[in-house]
């Protein structure tokens, strides 16, 4: 019985999510839901990516969260059309929140749509929200062992961004197990690895971005 | 309706919760359900556990993980009756999941059933199992503004393990913020720093737990 009340909401959801998509393939609009556990360096991602890019596209963001409204704070004090959505209690974003918050923006004149999902390594990864790609952020503090565990996040996901590779010295991290292990999962994954506080490998992600964008555009 | 859903889900979850309390109450057993997000060191702390109290308590392990059975490997190979629950997909354990493996113990000869959660901040923290308290472990790395973010998992639990405190000096952690934070949401909260890797901080751990277990067996 509990298994079919989830079946419905999943397919409910999977036709709001294609009408997000259909709106954002009109537009033109390029969006990246992004997603890992609390901690794993989101929203630092997402505040550099938008200093880096704010004066070559059109940057709008939708910041998830459970409570709060941080995030969002500090993304719009860069100058970037911001929404805020608070779930509640809810674990992941889904597309019947994202279509609410539409509203807010005039896509228009949009290139990108940065969707920063709540930090959860787990329920994100079963919701669509319209999106073009999944981004997995995953932090090399979390351990090497995480593809195996929570194989779906991997699975779904287009990129996934190793990050904190600045601490890689001081903590039992095997790059190369983890490497395959994700691979094995998804063996169309792309892996970049990165540090948000040093800088290193983050111009090969705004590369990544940056051709995504051009692309939906042409 | 999706509302209302949930709360009937989590209303039938109450009710095996308290059939398995009364279970553990019954036996004089202490159950620990041992929450954090994917990495933040919940099997380490486990197998540490399990070593320092073996020779003096008599322990059992519950595991929950998505996919694998690799942390109940671990655990048992510490000679302790140990059941893996793959929650096939599901964020979270729940009370119908653990009270499925109660028959695989003989509760008469255990002191302490140690419950080990998925991977994850959020949904773990609304269910209940029959637990006698809530721990929720989170490593430094996952940043000192968690507190307001996830706020339900701190308040629901009786003691937080701050981990990885060994790491501080190579990032930026507020540890004042941090606790100032915890204890707002939840006043009531015990907040102990370890390191599961240098070992610093675990005696008072193992004391407060062993306290726990004494005062349920008298």
């Amino acid at each position: 019985m509990e298994i079919k009340v989830i079946k419905n909401i999943l397919e409910a959801n999977e036709v709001i999510a294609s009408q997000n998509k259909r709106l954002f393939e009109d537009k033109g609009v390029y969006v990246v839901n992004l997603m890992g556990s609390p901690g794993a360096g989101k929203t630092t991602l997402l505040e550099k990516t938008v200093k880096h890019l704010i004066d070559k596209k059109r940057i709008a963001v939708i910041e998830g969260d459970i409570a709060t409204s941080r995030d969002a704070e500090k993304i719009a004090a860069h100058g970037v059309p911001t929404l805020q959505i608070n779930t509640g209690g809810a674990c992941h974003l889904d597309g019947n929140m994202v279509r609410g918050g539409l509203k807010e923006f005039n896509f228009e004149n949009i290139d990108l749509l940065f969707v920063e999902n709540v930090g959860n390594l787990v329920c994100p990864a079963e919701f669509r929200i319209g999106e073009d790609d999944k981004v997995m952020i995953i932090s090399a503090t979390e351990g090497d062992d995480k593809p195996l565990k929570y194989p779906l996040m991997f699975q779904v996901s287009s990129l996934l961004l190793l990050n904190k590779v600045d601490l890689l010295p001081y903590i039992d991290f095997d790059l190369e197990r983890f490497r395959n292990d994700a691979i094995r999962v998804n063996p169309r994954l792309e892996i970049l690895t990165i540090s948000c506080r040093t800088g290193e490998g983050l111009d090969n992600w705004y590369r990544w971005l940056e051709e995504k964008i051009n692309r939906k555009r042409d």
